[in-house]
C-alpha cells in the first residue's frame, strides 16, 4: 500500500513517521508545506521540511518539537552579541543544513532536488517533496495588520487573531516534480493533523495540487488536528473558531470540502457529526504504540 | 599622535594591536582590506576585517591565526554531512558574526556602518574601517587560469604561481566614509607587514585612497612583510620574486613607489638597500614586547 501525505511541521512529521513505521518508508511520499519558509540573513530556511526531515532521520529535538537534538547555540549567541535579531532561532547544526541548502539553491538546484539530496544524506528512505519549487509564502491578516507567517507565528507567538490567510506566489506556483505523480498513483492520500489554514492551506493553494485532490483516484483521509475541540499545539483551534465558526470535526471537514472521503477524529470528538465518513481513534501520537494505532486507522480508510 | 594603518589580515591585525597597545586605541584608525571578502551561501564574510576585529577584541584564535578562540564547528560538520562544500571553514561563533553582518547589509546598511557597530559590540575602541563600502574583489591570474582570491588562497592553498592581480570593482569603488578624513588628518600613515599585492594592493586600488597617499601631508611608513627575504606567513615572498624580480627590501619599496617615506625592515634584511629611508628592528611580533618594539620603530618615523 502506497500513501501520499500532505504535511505541515510537527503533526505532519509525526504522522509521516507513524506511516513509515507501519508500512515502511519506501511506500510513503510526504508533500511538505513551504509557505512558512523564510530567509534569515539570506539563508533559505524550510522549517516544515526540516521538521519532517529531522523527525524521519531520528534527530529531531522531541522536547522542543523543532530543530535538532544535541544542538548548540553558539552562532545565535554570537549573532545576538553582534546586534542581530535572533527571534527566529537557528541552532549550529541546523545552520549547517541551511548553509548546504542555500548554497545549492543559489547554484540553481530546485528545492525539490536539494530536499531529495538532503533526505538521502540523512538516511531518510521515505520520499520527501516540497509542495512546490516556486516561491510561495504565507501571510496572515491580523488586527495588527498583515504579517509574514514567521513574524506572526514565532516572533509574536501567534497571539494575534487571524482574519484571513494569503499565499503569496500561489497563483504561479507549480507542484514540485513528483507531487502530482504521487497523488495520482498512490493507494491513499492522507492529510496530516496539521493546521488546515497555514500548514495544509499553502499546499492546497497550488492549483494543480488542489485539482489532483478534487479529481483523486485514491481515497483521501484527513486527520483532525483537534482533540476535544482543542488543538494539541498551536492556534488551529482559535483559527477554526474565528474563520469557520467552531472547533468541531465539521469545521475541519469544511476546510477540506470536496477533497476528503473520511476524517479521523479523536475519541473525545466522537459524538460530533463531521459531515463525512468518520474514523474514531485516539489521535495523540504520544509514543510508538499511539503512532501505530493512528497510522492503522488512517491506512484502514481504503478498506 | 594619531595613526592610520592600512592593513590586511594577520600581519595587519598584529600591527594594529601593537599600535593600540602603544599609543592607545582611540588614536588608531585601521583601514582594512575587503578584496578577499566572499559570499558563503550568500553570507557576507570579510576575513581581513574579522581578523582585525577579533584581534583587537582579544578573541582571535592565535594558534590558527584566523577565526575565534574557543570555537565550535557544528554548523560546518552538519553542512558537510548535508553535502555542502566546506573548504572555506566557518566556525559557529564566527557564523554568528556573518549572520549579523549579512542581515545588516541586506537591510541597506553600508559595510562601514556595520563594521563600526560590530567593533563597538566587541568593545573595540580603535576605529576600524573597510577600505570601501563598494564591492571590490581580488582575482589572481595563475597558470591554472584566473581564480577568485579565496579559491586560490584557501581552497588551493595558494600553491598556484600568480602572474597578475586584478581588483574587480576597483574602478568604481569610493573610499568608505572616514577613510580619506583619517588619511588626511593623522600624524602618520602606516602600511602593515601584509602582502603588498593581495592585502594592501586592493586598498591602494581605490583611486582616491592611492591619491591620498600620493598627496599625503603626514609621513608614510611601510613595514616589510619579509624577514631575511622570506615571508613570515603566506606567499608574499613568492609573489615578490615572480612579480618584482626579488625578495629584498627594494622590491617591497617598489610595491609602494611614491607612497612611502620609510620602510621598516627586519635586522635580517638590514644590509640591503631599500631605496628609501630604512628603519631596522626586529619585525616579528611574537609577543607583547616584540609588538611594542615594532610599534615604536613605526611611530618614530615622523621624528
Amino acid at each position: 500500500m502506497r500513501v501520499a501525505l500532505l504535511a505541515g511541521g510537527l503533526g505532519g512529521s509525526r504522522l509521516a513517521r507513524a506511516l513509515t513505521e507501519t508500512i515502511g518508508p519506501r511506500d510513503v511520499t510526504v508533500v511538505g508545506n513551504v509557505g512558512d519558509d523564510l530567509e534569515v540573513a539570506g539563508l533559505h530556511v524550510s522549517p516544515d521540511l526540516d521538521t519532517i526531515l529531522y523527525t524521519l532521520a531520528g534527530v529531531l529535538d522531541e522536547q522542543r518539537g523543532w530543530g535538532r537534538a544535541d544542538e548548540t547555540w553558539n552562532a545565535r549567541d554570537a549573532a545576538a552579541e553582534a546586534g542581530a535579531e535572533t527571534w527566529f532561532q537557528l541552532g549550529d547544526r541546523d545552520l549547517g543544513l541551511h548553509l548546504a541548502r542555500t548554497e545549492a539553491l543559489r547554484g540553481g538546484e530546485p528545492l525539490s532536488a536539494v530536499t531529495t539530496r538532503l533526505a538521502r544524506a540523512f538516511g531518510v528512505e521515505a520520499t520527501l517533496l516540497p509542495a512546490t519549487d516556486d516561491r510561495l509564502r504565507t501571510w496572515v491578516s491580523t488586527p495588527a495588520g498583515e504579517l509574514s507567517f514567521q513574524e506572526w507565528f514565532v516572533r509574536r507567538g501567534h497571539e494575534d487573531e487571524v482574519d484571513a490567510v494569503r499565499f503569496e506566489g500561489a497563483g504561479e506556483a507549480r507542484p514540485a516534480p513528483g507531487v502530482l505523480d504521487a497523488l495520482g498513483t498512490v493507494d491513499l492520500i492522507a492529510i496530516a493533523p496539521s493546521n488546515p489554514f497555514v500548514s495544509i492551506g499553502p499546499i492546497l493553494a497550488v492549483a494543480e495540487i488542489r485539482r489532483a485532490l478534487e479529481q483523486r483516484r485514491a481515497p483521501a483521509v484527513a486527520v483532525s488536528p483537534l482533540i476535544g475541540g482543542r488543538s494539541v499545539r498551536g492556534p488551529a483551534d482559535r483559527m477554526l473558531a474565528r474563520l469557520k465558526g467552531g472547533t468541531a470535526p465539521a469545521q475541519v471537514t469544511d476546510c477540506y470540502k470536496g477533497l476528503i472521503d473520511a476524517l479521523v477524529v479523536d475519541e473525545a470528538d466522537a459524538d460530533e457529526d463531521a459531515g463525512v465518513r468518520t474514523i474514531v481513534t485516539r489521535t495523540l501520537m504520544s509514543d510508538a504504540n499511539a503512532r501505530r494505532r493512528l497510522a492503522e486507522a488512517v491506512l484502514g480508510v481504503p478498506v
